[in-house]
């Protein structure tokens, strides 16, 4: 999925998943928005292989979803911290969207394993469409349209 | 991306992705959403194998997505549509949240190739979180809670 070509596509999905739609970005990016910011964090959390996991996130970095800076504790050598940028925490968002799709419709045994709130009381949340006045839309009831920018 | 084996993960991400992650799966919902039913029409808008575009298709029936219904012209012989059910439709949510990122974070030069649209009126609309009162939340003000049923 990751291949240069699909991020050089005129459809902004394929450009996403061309980032996304590697299976260890996008749980890479689902550690990270629970928290997680060190190296060693990622590899327990996924049991991933470090040469693996040092490849994945230079990617994301590469792509502007995440940055990468040097920390070091006391008697240790340098070590590096992997925060979201805003572009990676705006993918809360796609993530939300296919976390409640792949609950709603291919559903585990157990029930969801996370659910989202609001940071401020907890409130739940679902992601949805939304028009210029702050209305909830159906997705029957949006439509795409094509502009001029659409490849002939 | 499209195993078996990440439609059987306890992560929704993956099991979304293990059907949407395919790059002719979610080309074919792309079309799909934007009216396109018969099978000429997606191998001609896609340029894809037919062969391929036929396994592709049995794929989404299969996990739901797609119907497949047959119809048959006036001397010709029988051959089939395919409509999105409910879940294929709300899949609307994701995709439209893949492409307002790649569209924000990886713009393409000519701008944006499709907009969406409110059905009636042609309101603009953009994917967000929404919480239980249908009042707009941003993703900086959502947190993911891991539930009974997440992996120990």
């Amino acid at each position: 999925m990751a291949t240069p070509k699909m991020t050089d596509s005129s459809c902004s999905i394929a450009r996403s998943l061309g980032v996304l739609g590697e299976r260890w970005a996008f749980l890479i990016l689902r550690e990270a928005l629970t928290g997680s910011t060190r190296f060693a964090q990622f590899r327990d959390a996924l049991g991933i292989a470090p040469d693996i996991l040092t490849a994945r996130l230079a990617t994301l970095v590469g792509h502007g979803v995440m940055t990468r800076e040097p920390y070091q504790e006391p008697s240790s050598r340098t070590r590096y911290e992997y925060h979201l940028t805003p572009a990676g925490r705006e993918l809360h968002i796609a993530l939300g969207s296919l976390q409640q799709w792949g609950d709603t419709y291919l559903p585990w045994p157990d029930g969801p394993t996370v659910q989202r709130r609001t940071r401020d009381g907890g409130r739940p949340v679902h992601v949805g469409f939304i028009d210029d006045r702050g209305q909830e839309v159906s997705p029957d009831d949006v439509v795409t349209v094509k502009t001029a920018a659409y490849p002939a």
